[in-house]
Order: C-alpha cells, then sequence, then structure tokens
C-alpha cells in the first residue's frame, strides 16, 4: 500500500463532522479505492470541547486554522470554515504556501478570490478542487471540468439554492404567503444567518459564478452577476404562473453572448413540465450545455451533512488517486477577463401590476409597452374586490433594456398602483 | 507545452467520425484544458474509400485495427468497432499487451470480458475508460466512480435504452400499438441489426452490469442480469398504468441485498411525477443512491454522434491529463466475485390477464394469488365488448418467488385466457 494521504480539517461543523465520520467508516473502502489510505492529521474548530458525535481523540488539535494549514503531517488542507475573508482565506493561503493541495466547500470564498487562489495553487503547483461549494452533493464542476472537456460549453443553468426553491414550492403547494414560508423556513433552520444570502440571491450567485469560469474560460466576475431575490414574489404570482403552464424558480443562467459574458440569478418563470419545473423542494438543479453533449441535467440534494460531506470525499479521493488539474479546469494564467454583456438576451416577460380601475388605464400600459418596442402576447386581468385591478402580462420576446425602459416609465403613468414586478420567462 | 497525447482510432461510424471531429475542430481549447495537445497519428475502419463529412489525410491508415493498436507513435487506443468478440478484443488485448491505454465506448465487450481486460491492463500498468459505453453523453461513469468514491452505494438504477424509452412513450403519447410503434423506430433507424440488443434489454443490461461492478465493488456478471424486454407491453397495459398514476419503463435495478447482488433490467411501473416517470423519448436517466449522497438523478442523450463523442472525449481527456485509475474504480483482482441474489427484493407488482366471462373466475385467481402469499391491494375489471374480461391487479408487496408460483397457477385455472403479465412496481 502507498503512503497515507494526510488530511487536515479546518472547521468542524456538519460537514466537517461528516467527513470524519465518512474516513472513520469507510476506511478499507476508501483505501481500495484510492490505492492508499486517506487518514486524517489534525482538525480545528471554533469550540474544542463541543460534543460532535464522533471521537477526535486520535487527531491533533490546532486552535489556530493556519497553523493547521501549514502542519507537517498534512498534504491537504480542507477548509470548512467559510466565510468569504479573514481566516478562511489565511488559512487557505499559508496551505498554498506551505505546498499543500487544497479541498474546499467555501463558494464565497471562490466567489470572490477564486482567480488569485488559483493563480497562487498553480504558481505552487498546488490544486484546489471546491466540488462541494456547487450544488452539495451533485458532482457537477467534475461533470463540467471533466466529463465535458470535449464540449465547448453553450449554456449553464441551475436552481442552486434548496431554501429558495423550498420556499417557493411550499408556497404554491400550501398556498401560503411569501412572509408565512420565509418565517417556517428560519423556524427549520433552513436560512443563512444573513437571510439575504439566501433569498436575496447571493449564495445561488456565488455557485453560478464558479461554474461560469470553468464553462466560459473566463476569470470569476461574481460581481457582473446580475442578481434579484424572491422577496418580492407573491403568492399571487405563482398561482398565475401555474395557470398559465409555468413555475417560478430561483434560476441562475450563464452563457456566452455576441456581447459578452451574461449571468443572471434572478426569479424566472419555466415550463411547468421541464425537468426545472417539476423540481420540488430543497433539491437542486444543474442544468449543463455544449454543442456536442447538448443536455445533461443533474438532480440532488444541494445541502445536508452527507451529501457536502461526500462532494467533499469526491476532491479528497481525486487528490489521493493524483489526479491534479487547474482549479478551473486550465490554467488560471490563461483564463480572460469575462467581459459582461450588455443588455443580456432578449427573452419574453411575465408582468404583474396593479391598475387603477377606471377606463383607459390599461390602454395606457399597452402605450408605454408599446413605445418601448415590447408587444404583447397575452393579458389577463382578474376580477378583484377592492379598487385596484390585478393585471398580467405575458410579452413576445424584449430586449432587457426595452424592458426596463418600459417599467421605469410605468410609475408616471399615474394608473399603475403598485411596484410592477417583471420576471424573464427562460426557454429551458 | 508538453508532449501530445496520440490517438488511434479504429472504427470511423458516427461516434468515430465525431471524435475526429471534435480534435480537429477544439485542438487549441482541448490542448488548454488538457495541458498538452491531443493528436490523431491512425484511423482505422473497414472501408478506407467511404466519405465521412472530415478530412482524414493527416493521419495513417491502417486497415487492420490490431496493428493499429500496436503502432509506435500511439499511446491511447481508441476502440469505436462494436461487438464482444472477433476484432475489437483482440485489437483491445493487442493494445494493453503493447503498452497502451484504451478508451472504449464498447458496452458488450466490457460486460462479456470487462474484468478479464481490467485484470490484463492493470498487470501492464494501463488504463481502461469506458464513459461512453453507459448511457451516451451522460458522465455517470465518471459520477459513480470519482464524485461518489466516498460512497457505500445503495442502489443504481436507469433507462439507458433511448430506443425502448422511445417506443413506450409514442406508444403512450400517440396511443398506438407496440408492433406499429417498434416498426416506426425501425423506420427512423433507431434499431440495432438485431432488435432484440435494443427491445430485449440485452443492450441495458450490458450497460447496468458495469454500473453495478463499479457500485458493488463486485466482478461484472452480465449473465446473471434478470431480464425482460418490452415486447410484451400492450398499449393497455400503458394506459391502464397511467390510470393508476404510473408510467412503464424499460428500467434497470441493481442492489445489494441480503442473499448477494440483484440485477435486473425489466420492464417496471414507476410514478408518473417521479423524474423517471416523467422522461420521454430517446433520453436516458441513471440514478445513483449512496449512503452519504443520499439520491442524484442524472439525464441526458443516450446516443447520437455528439453526446458519445463526448463521453469518449471526456476519457481523452482524463487520460491526457494523467488521471489513471482501475477501469472499476479499485484494482480488479480485488473485486469480489457477484453473488446472485436468490428471488430478489419483494415488490408490489401490476398484474394483467384476461378471464372467461363466468360466475367464479375472479375468484380463482383471487385464490390462486392468496394460496401463493399475495394479497391484493387494487382490482380493476374493465368493461369489455368480447368474450373475455381484462382484469389488472395491484398486489401488495410479494416476493418473486411466491408471485412466479402464483403466474404459473394461472393456466391451471382454466379461467385466465391469455399469457398473463407482471410487471413489478418500482419505488423510485
Amino acid at each position: 500500500m502507498n503512503d497515507p494521504l494526510r488530511l487536515g480539517i479546518a472547521g468542524l461543523g456538519t460537514v466537517g463532522t461528516g467527513v470524519v465520520r465518512i474516513i472513520r467508516q469507510k476506511a478499507d473502502l476508501l483505501a481500495r479505492r484510492a490505492g492508499r489510505p486517506v487518514t486524517i492529521s489534525a482538525v480545528s474548530a471554533r469550540s474544542r470541547g463541543k460534543e460532535r458525535g464522533v471521537p477526535l481523540g486520535d487527531y491533533a488539535w490546532e486552535d489556530d486554522p493556519v497553523a493547521l494549514a501549514r502542519r507537517e503531517d498534512v498534504d491537504v488542507f480542507v477548509e470548512l470554515m467559510g466565510g468569504h475573508d479573514g481566516t478562511a482565506k489565511e488559512a487557505t493561503e499559508a496551505a498554498i504556501a506551505a505546498g499543500k493541495d487544497v479541498v474546499t466547500a467555501n463558494k464565497a470564498l471562490l466567489a470572490h478570490h477564486g482567480h488569485a487562489l488559483a493563480l497562487e495553487a498553480e504558481a505552487a503547483g498546488r490544486v484546489i478542487r471546491f466540488e462541494a461549494a456547487v450544488a452539495g452533493g451533485i458532482p457537477v464542476i467534475k461533470a463540467l471540468t471533466e466529463g465535458l472537456a470535449g464540449n465547448d460549453m453553450t449554456r449553464v443553468m441551475g436552481v442552486m439554492n434548496g431554501t429558495c426553491n423550498y420556499i417557493l414550492t411550499r408556497m404554491q403547494s400550501a398556498g401560503l404567503p411569501y412572509e408565512e414560508v420565509f418565517q417556517e423556513a428560519s423556524d427549520l433552520g433552513y436560512l443563512e444567518a444573513d437571510p439575504q444570502l439566501d433569498v436575496g440571491g447571493i449564495d445561488a450567485a456565488h455557485k453560478l459564478s464558479l461554474l461560469a469560469s470553468i464553462a466560459f474560460g473566463t476569470q470569476v466576475d461574481f460581481g457582473s452577476v446580475q442578481m434579484e431575490g424572491i422577496g418580492a414574489i407573491t403568492i399571487e404570482d405563482i398561482t398565475h404562473a401555474a395557470d398559465m403552464g409555468y413555475r417560478i424558480k430561483l434560476l441562475g443562467v450563464a452563457q456566452m453572448t455576441g456581447s459578452g459574458l451574461e449571468q443572471r440569478m434572478t426569479p424566472c418563470l419555466v415550463p411547468a413540465t421541464s425537468p426545472l419545473g417539476q423540481l420540488e423542494g430543497g433539491t437542486n438543479m444543474v442544468v449543463l450545455e455544449g454543442d456536442n453533449v447538448e443536455q445533461i441535467v443533474l438532480r440532488g440534494p444541494g445541502a445536508g451533512m452527507g451529501p457536502t460531506a461526500s462532494a467533499v470525499m469526491g476532491d479528497v479521493m481525486d487528490i489521493a488517486r493524483g489526479f491534479r488539474m487547474p482549479a478551473f479546469g486550465q490554467p488560471a494564467a490563461g483564463l480572460k477577463q469575462a467581459q459582461p454583456a450588455e443588455g443580456g438576451t432578449a427573452a419574453p416577460y411575465y408582468l404583474r401590476m396593479s391598475l387603477t380601475d377606471k377606463p383607459g388605464a390599461l390602454a395606457k400600459v399597452a402605450t408605454a409597452l408599446g413605445d418601448a418596442g415590447i408587444s404583447i402576447n397575452r393579458l389577463r386581468q382578474y376580477d378583484h374586490s377592492g379598487p385596484d385591478a390585478p393585471v398580467l402580462i405575458v410579452t413576445h420576446k424584449a430586449a432587457r433594456g426595452d424592458l426596463d425602459r418600459a417599467m421605469a416609465a410605468m410609475p408616471g403613468l399615474g394608473v399603475v398602483t403598485n411596484l410592477p414586478i417583471a420576471l424573464r420567462i427562460e426557454s429551458v
């Protein structure tokens, strides 16, 4: 048997504990598969005394993750602390500088510093792997970087925040308003400490920016992701969308357009019968489209101890087997700076607004849309008891710029009584 | 730039031509991703003069694939000829003996000789990779062998023959009988030269046996796959199943049971709302279940030039990147001989039969089932114009042995006027 691969694990929350458990329980299986034992030399976490349900006495303890990252007896630094600055970044850089490979589940760190870290790792001849950072247990980084390496990718899409998908599907199935389901999700512990990471789309946008970098050979550009959360989605939107054969999803889309890289993480309408439309609850789904492979759809748990630890172990096993590759699938030094797309690709849109119940109100809206070059495909005015009439419009394909112009004009018409909402209808 | 990886491609049908095209069109991209150029030294096919729509003049030509496999200027032998004996086997063995790595799309070859070839390759320090042999463009071997390497797999399932799924879903959507849709599929060129490979379940069973070997660490055991084709499925079965909320799929299932390895490739009922139930047309789907990852579902094109060539290129790129691993995810010498499960896991079954329209007929059937220890969950007798009454029964969970006993008793009851059919209802 060859030398063991020795891990230093920083962070013993759910995922870290899950990784320790797998390595303890499956020592023989992992060694057979990797051709060498996988062992843990040392661990680190905020609180040493906390009961974690797994024995840690065999491992050296470090209070300081940076010290852990530099230990002589560590080959791979496993970063499961989280946070995009501070200790996680410092320890990761220390590990690379000390000649360690890195496995991390930290999407925020990579979305903000992935390119710089990849450059550092390559200069040091080390690898960084981050399967667990995107879509939990689904081996999507592997599929994209390795399995589909013979493709020019054309589009990457995904529902990559389970909490948002839980909220949206629960609103639909239980007929409950957003606020109530948000509270439920909070009570169930589904939300991050800062809920905007989830419902604001930030967490999912982190993931999208990583997939986009790999798919299109560009430097990670999280700052250019067009981002909208799900907070403005009402139960009426969900019901009306369903009436028309759609589901509302917080959908990430990345594609290379004539004017540059388009990256969006926004609530979209997708056909109810599509795999994305059928996705219920906290499950994640990623759709990978390439010029040769056409379309691959991957679906699985986006979070949780077992699935996320499974993804971490996939990376650890790759390193144990000697698989070495640049973080984003090609040398970071050769990745082009992303040129953000202007305006983005055209699409039909779903519009929802309330109008004063006066003659001519609808005509004013229709005229404003027409003036912006947007034509109406379907329109529904719903029965109403109050003074305002809820109106839904599905447009024909419209440029984002035209749509923004039309939406900006709405308040000035004197007939729109709410903040109108516009959701893209994505062809999936 | 490092030394190129030099391919010898045997077989220039759809897939081989697709691989040549990718390597010609994406030379720069592939070199960036692999860290070295990927080139073609020589090719081989049955007919040299045939027009294939891609220039071959840059490559040496070999009439004999075995000679191709042994060429000095070939690092990887790409076997795209097909057939489980004869030249494909001989050339693959020659390649290994000559110190070449092998990439193949040949499921039949591996289902029959995979274990022996893996042993030969390991003895020679060479790798065999076969992503394209299972589920076309879906990187399922990679997901299972690498991405999920930190799991004990609990079950592997899949719809892995696009032609069968096309036939079954087309029967349902167009309301056409099997024979007619079979003829359509034949006219469209969807069927293998020997259609039993498709509709008899053989091709899909080849694939299942490869997944089972990887998932459960056993030697490929194609001979033990319980196999039933789709030829006995009627439009009535499909309609009745739909009435009850099910779809009929040619479903492969492999799982380790208390009595050994269960491998089945049989028509099954699955819930219409499940990802498998929703799978339409020629698309493939594989479901991977592991103790940590829970459930991963992969969906994509199961055949075609682009998707299959994409899978071949995934393997080629792995070799170019220096990823080296035993064919079935752990050393072949350590794979246990599979112990076929006795009887298999219990499940509810769907039964369809015709009864003589006489008092007491149904009672006789119910008694025969009861005598075999099988209890009835749902029963429907349909309106009928002819002399025989079509009867559908859904049983409670039954052991396969009990079911076989009951079905064997049916003809002797004197009231069943057709050959009754029994389809397993799989919980997915």
